[in-house]
C-alpha cells in the first residue's frame, strides 16, 4: 500500500515543513563537496519498517545519496543493529537526517508493537496454553487470530502506518470510508427512522453497493446477533464485549461471519480475548499511542 | 503557529486520505437532510488541545456544521467533561468524526504529557523541596526552568504538535533547520578539518547569518565549554550529561549563554535535572511517543 | 463517492484549464456589474447525472452564483426539459457555461448509455420474454443481473463517472486497484511459477489481505471454474465466454461465488448474457466511449 | 502542446486515482524482482496518438520501465499490429497497464475519428467528385478546408485531446478563453445595450485586446454578415447555417475574414460544408464523444 | 486576465511564504478579537493597480476581513491620497499588511511606469509637436502607438503584471509561448537548415497552427522586410533598429502587417520611435525594471 | 536557504506560466532532435547570482540539459564575459531560455544593488575617509556596518531574493513573521492598552517565546530607547532617525542590543548612516526596486 508515488510525496513534504528556507547550519559549516557515509543503527530491539521510506527521504534532499539496507522491513533487529548505510553528500546527510529518522522510528514503533501482540496471540497456540490458561477456539476463518489496525492513525500518515502494521505481522483493517462498509448504532438508527431493520439494513446497503464492497455491521449486546447474521452481514464486529460474552458471540455467529473484537485491547487481554475464537482483533494503539523507537545514524569511519 | 491555512490545508488532506472516494456507509444509510447535535466528550483527564482544528475538520466537511466549544485550548479537563458541541447535517458529522477526534486527542495527548513534565518542574519549586532532594538552583534567564520540545515531530503535524506543547505549558525550540543554528558534532568537526577551532567556530557562522539568528552550540563534555562560552554562543546545549556535570556546566557557563540540557529525559529524572539550574529542557518524548488521549463524540438527544 | 472536495477540486482545476489567465471575450464586452438567468436546459432525451457539479463550477466561478436544480440525479428527462436555472453576474455565467456543461454532459451521457444496459437487462424479467428468447436463469446474488462499470474510465474524472453509472441505475465494480483483489492470468502465472496452484493462489491471498478485502479471479475457461470455486473466490469473472458456458459456468458455481459477465459487452448482447443468471455484467463502454447528451443554457427573459 | 510538464502530471494524477494506496493484487501475487516485456497491439484499425504519454504512465510508475514505440503519432494502424513494446518490473507493468491505456485509447480515438472527417472533406477535391456531387468551391485562406476542434473536451485532459486532433489531420481552434476572442450573441446584446453596434463592437474590442489576440465573430444570419466584414473580424463563425446560407455566407465575406462553419456537424454532412468554401469546419464530437480505439497489452514470450 | 482562482492562489501562497507558521509577533501582543481599521494612503504619486489583489490577500488572512476601495485601478492618485479602507481583528490585519503592500506597491509601480511611456507616446500628437521635433507619421493599424509588455515578467506572476500594464494605459504582447507565433533568428535558421526560405517559413507555420494564432516575425535588418511582409506575418518587429530603419521599416511595411518595434526603449528614446509610425513599442523595462511605488497604511482613529 | 526543492517548484510553475500549453512556434519550427549550445553572457557588469537556478530552468525543460558555469555565485562580472554554457536540444533550449534568463536576471540584479550598498558602506572604513567626511563610529558588534534586506521583496520569490542579497555581500533580516519577534508601534500599542508598558512589552514577549526566537523593537524616538534597553531588546531599530539622532541611539544603546537603522536608505546617504557605528543597515530597495541586469544566450557555432 505504501507506493513510491505516496513515498515521494511524504518525505518532499517532510523536508519543506523541517528546513522551509534551507539548514543555516549546515550551509555555514559544511563545504559542498564534503562526502561521507553513516549507518543507521538500532539503539534499542524492535522490528524494522521504513526502509524504503528511509533511502527516499536522502534521495530526496539530493539524487546522489545511496542507502544500502543491511535487513528488510518486518525483520526483527536488536540494540545495536547495524540496519542500513547511506553515503553521499555530507551537507545533506546531515540536512535530512531527521526526517528519515522521524518516519522510521515511528513505522517500526508501530511494527514492534504490532509484533508484541502477534505473539501474543501466538502464544495461546502453543502447547501448554490451554492447560495453564483454559480452553482456546481456533477461529473458523484463519489459522490463527488476526491483528488489525483501525482508522485511528495520524493524520497524513496512514498508508505508512497501516504498511508498518503489516510490517509486524499485523493485518489492515478497511482502509478508510471509501472501501468498505461499517454500520455502527448512528447509521442502523437512521436507518431504523425510517422503519428499515437491523436484518433489513444489511440488505438495504447491500443493494445500493459493489459486488465487491465487504459490509461490516458493530454490535453492542448479543441480542443483536441473530438479527445481522441472518441479514447477511460480511463481518460482525463485537464491541466492548465481556470475555464471556465474546465466546458467546462466537458461537452464536457459528463461522456464518467473519468475527471481530474491539474496544480498549491491551497486550494483557488479547491472548484471552484471542481464545475465544474471534477472527481478527482491532487494536487503535497500534496506531494512535506509538512509542518510537531509537534509532541513529553513527558516522563511518571512512569519513574524513 | 497554527495559522488558519495550516489548519484548512491539513483537514483537507486528511478527510481525502480517509474517504478518497466518499463515505460508503453513511451515502447508503444517513439521508442527506437528517441532522443533529454531539458532545465531544473526555473519557479521562488531560489537558486541551485542537479546538480550533476540531472545529476546522467538521467545517471542511460541510461548511454549515457549527461548533461551540465548552472549553479553551490549554485548560485542563477531567474524565467525562463536555468540551464542545458540533451540529449539522449528520451524514457530514459522522463522516468527519474520525479525523477531527485523531487531530484533537494527538495534541491533547501531547499537550497532557507536557503539561506532567512542566508540572514535575515547577514542583521544585516549592517550599520544602529543597529539604527532600537537595539544593535547587534557579535558572538565570526565566523564573522557572521551561520544557522545550525538538524536531522529532510527526512528518506533516509540525505545527500543530508545537502548538500542543504551549497548550501544554511547554516552550518550543527552534522550528526547523531554517529558523536557528544548531551545531553538533559533525559541524565542528567539518570546522575543525578547515582549521576553525571550536571558539572560532561560532563567530565563523556569526559572521554569515542574519543578525536575528541565533546560535546554539550541543556539547559533549565539560571541557568544550569555555571555548564555546568564549566564542560568543547565544545557547549551550549539554547532550547526555550526567546530573553532576549539569550542574557544573551550568556553574562554568555562569548566565553567558542560555543553558540547555538534553538527552532521553524522563518524567522521573526531569526535575533533578531542572534543580541544576539549566534554562531549558528539551524533551524528544513530548512528540515522538505520545498516547492519544481519549476522547470521543456522545450524540445529544435533540437528534430525532 | 463523489464528495464535494472532489468536486470543488475538479472544478476548479477545469477553470482554470478553460481560462488560464481570463475571459478575453467577456473581459472586454460584458459589465461587471450586469446579472442575469439562464436556464439548463435538454436537448435530447437522457437520465439526469451532475447537477451538484453543474451548480459547483459556476459557483466556483463566482460564489455569489446561485443554482436552483428542477430535476434530480437519477431521473429521466426529455428533449426541451428545463433541468436547472443560474443566475448571477452574467460575465461569470459565459465563462463558467462551458466547464459546467461539459461535465454535466458527459455525465448525463454515461447514466443515460447506463440505464439503456440497464433497461435491457430488466426485459427479460417481464412477461412473455422467455416465450420468445428462451429461459431466463435469476441470478442467485442479486433480484436482477447488475451492470457494472470497469476501470476503463477518462484520467481525473473516475469518480465522476462511477457517480454517473449508479445514476443510470448501474452499479460500481471495484474503485482501483486498492481496494479489491482481481486476479488475471498474469497474476496466476506469477504465483504457479512458484509452485502455488490456481486454488491455492486465492488462500495465498486472503492470507495476506485484510478481512475486509474481497477476492475476484478472472477465468478463460469453464475448466478453471473447480479450482476457483474451491480456493474460495469470492467473486468469478467469466472473460470473454460464449454464452453457452457462461450457462454451464454458473451452474458450475452454484451460487458458491458471485459470478461476473466481462468482454465486449453490447447493448444488443446484454440481455442473453443476462439470461443466463450471471450476478453482475461489467461494460468498459459505459465509461470509455460516451456520447455527451446535448444540454444547452437558453437565456430567461428577465435579463437586461 | 503536449509537454512534458503536462504529461507526467496528468499520469502521475492517473495513477493516484487508480491505486490510491497501492495494488492489492500485484503487491500479494508478483515478486518485486521479476521482470518481463509486453507489446501494446492494436485490436482494430485507426490512427495512433499519445506514444509519449504511455510511455510516461510506466516511467512514472517506475523509472526502470522502458518503452520502444514501432510507429509515431499520427500514423495509421490495422488490427493486429503491434505499436510498441514496454518492458521492466511485471509488478509496475501490471499496475500501470490500464492508465497508459486509458490515455492511449482515447486519444487514439480522437485521432481516428479526426481522420475520418479529415479523409471526408479531402474527398470533395478528387477529380470526378464535382460531376458526382456538384460544384467544389476552394477555400481561399488555406489549400482546403480544415477541420477544427472545439472547447468542448474532457475537463482535465484539454491538452491531450487537441494534441489528438492534430495527430489525426486536425487543426486546433483556440485553446480556451484567454487565447483569443470569440464574440457570441449574448457579447453582442450586451454591447448593443451600451450602444455599441455590430460593427462597433469589433473595434471597441480590438482597442482592448493585444495586436496578437485574435478576434472571431459568431453569426446566426446572413444579413449580420456585412457589419461583421466592415468591423473588421479576423473570423467570422456561420453558426447552425443551411448548407445555402453557407454558400452565400462565404460569397459575402470574400475572403475579407476567415469563415468558419459549425453547428452538429456529421460524418455525413461534412463534405458538402467543406464544399461550400468555408476555411475551417469546427466538430464538437470529435472531443465530446469519443470512441476509445480497443489496444491491449501482449505479454512476449521472453518473459518467465 | 486576472481571475479571482489566480488572485486567491498567489496570496495564499504570499501568506504563507512570509509566515510559514505564523506570526510571533502578533500572536504574543495583540488580543484575538481587538478590531480596527486602517487606511491605504499614497505615500508619492502614481497609477494604481492591484485593488483587489489587496483586497484578497487581507480575506485570504481572515475572511471577516473588509476592504473599501476610494479609488479604482487605473486611476491616478496624488502623495497623501487615501486609496482604501481595510477594516476587521488587528492582529490579521498586521499580518497580512506587508503581503497586501508588496503586491500592491509592485502592480502600481508597473502601472505608474506603463503611464509614463504611454504619456510620453501621446505628447506627439499635440499641436506643435512636430514644429519643435519634427515629422510625426500615425500608425496605420490604431489611432495612437501602443506601448506593450513583453515576457520579462517575474515568475509567478505574469498576469498580475500584465494586468498592471493595462491598468497604466499599456496593451499585452502575448502572454507567452503558447498562445502566438514569435519567430526569431534561431527558429528561421532551423528551417533554413532544411531548406525552407524567410516567406516560407510562414506558410510552414501558417499550415501547421490554428486559425486563431497570430504570426510574428522578428527582423534585424530591412532586407528581411519584403520576405516578410509576401511570406503574410501578421506582426513584424522590427528588432534593434535604428530610427531611421524604423522609418524605413514602416514605409516597406506599408500596412501590410502590424509594426512592432522592440530593443532597449526608454523613457527618452519613446517618442521619437512612436513618430515614425510604428503600430507597437515593446517596452521590457515596464516588468523587469520597476520601481514600487510607496505606498502604507495608516491606522485610523477608532481603533482604541 | 535556497533547496533545491525550492528552485525545483519555482522554475516548473515559471515554465507552466509561460508555456501552458506548449511553445507554439519551437514545435512548428524545430525538429525535436536538433541539439546545440549556447553560452549566458553579460550584457553589463555586475554580480552573479542564480547560476544554480539557470541550470535547474534548463533542466525542468528536459534533463538532457546540461549547464556548466563559467563563474560562481557572488563573483563580480563585466559586460562581455560568458557566464556559463548550456547545450542539448534545441527547441528546449529555446523554450526555457526567457525563464532561466527571467530569475538570473533579476538575481544578479539584486546581488548588484547590494554590492553597491556593501561598497559604499566600506568606503567608510578606508584611510582618509574621516578626514574627508568626519568621524567614524565602529559598530560593536560586527567587523563593519551590514547592509541587510527586509520583507519587501516578490511575493513568491522570497527566498530567491533573500540568497541574491547574500550573493551581494549583503546579509537577511529574518525570513518572515514566523522567525523572529519585531514590535512595531501597532504592537507596542496593544500591549499598553492593556497596562504593559514598553520594558514589560520585551519580557512579556520573551516569556512566551522559545529562546531561539529574537526579539526586535523599533523605536519611533530617542526616548524610548531606554525602556527598550532596559526590557532587553536583542536589537533595537531606530525607524527613519536622523543622522544626528542615529549616532545618538548608538551611544545610547551602549552594545547592549544589536542597534539598526532603516528608512528610506538611499545608497547616496547610506555611507553617513554608517559611520554612526550602527550595527546593520536594512534596505527595502535591495528587493522592491530592482533593475534586472542585462544577460543574453549567445548560440555557440558548433551548432548546424
Amino acid at each position: 500500500m505504501l507506493t513510491q508515488h505516496i513515498i515521494r510525496t511524504a518525505v518532499e513534504a517532510a523536508l519543506a515543513e523541517d528546513a522551509p528556507y534551507g539548514d543555516v547550519t549546515c550551509e555555514t559549516t559544511i563545504p559542498a563537496d564534503e562526502t561521507g557515509s553513516a549507518a543507521l543503527t538500532a539503539r534499542e530491539d524492535g522490528v524494522m519498517s521504513g526502509l524504503d521510506v528511509f533511502a527516499a527521504a536522502f534521495r530526496a534532499q539530493n539524487p546522489r545519496i545511496e542507502t544500502a539496507p543491511a535487513i528488510a522491513d518486518g525483520e526483527r533487529f536488536h540494540a545495536g543493529q547495524m540496519l542500513a548505510t547511506v553515503s553521499g553528500p555530507v551537507r545533506d546527510l546531515l540536512t535530512a537526517e531527521r526526517v528519515a529518522l522521524n518516519f522510521t522510528q515511528r513505522m517500526s514503533g508501530i511494527a514492534t508493537m504490532t509484533a508484541s501482540f502477534v505473539k501474543a496471540v501466538n502464544a495461546i497456540y502453543a502447547d501448554g496454553y490451554e492447560r495453564e490458561h483454559g480452553p482456546v477456539v481456533r477461529p473458523r476463518r484463519y489459522a490463527r487470530t488476526r491483528i488489525a489496525d483501525t482508522r485511528k492513525t495520524t493524520p497524513g500518515l496512514r498508508p505508512f502506518e497501516k504498511y508498518a502494521v503489516v510490517c509486524g505481522g499485523g493485518h489492515n483493517h478497511r482502509y478508510g470510508l471509501s472501501d468498505a462498509v461499517m454500520m455502527k448504532d448512528n447509521h442502523l438508527a437512521a436507518l431504523a427512522a425510517r422503519g428499515i431493520d437491523l436484518a433489513g439494513a444489511i440488505s438495504h446497503v447491500r443493494e445500493q453497493v459493489g459486488h465487491t464492497t465487504h459490509i461490516e455491521v458493530e454490535v453492542d449486546s448479543l441480542d443483536q446477533i441473530p438479527a445481522v447474521v441472518e441479514g447477511g452481514s460480511d463481518t460482525i464486529m463485537l464491541d466492548n464485549f465481556t470475555l464471556a460474552d465474546t465466546r458467546r458471540g462466537v458461537e452464536l455467529i457459528d463461522g456464518r461471519a467473519i468475527v471481530e473484537a474491539s474496544g480498549n485491547m491491551s497486550l494483557e487481554r488479547v491472548a484471552a480475548v484471542a481464545a475465544t475464537g474471534v477472527d481478527v482483533i482491532s487494536v487503535g494503539a497500534l496506531t494512535h499511542s506509538v512509542r518510537s523507537i531509537d534509532l541513529g545514524l553513527d558516522w563511518l569511519e571512512e569519513r574524513p
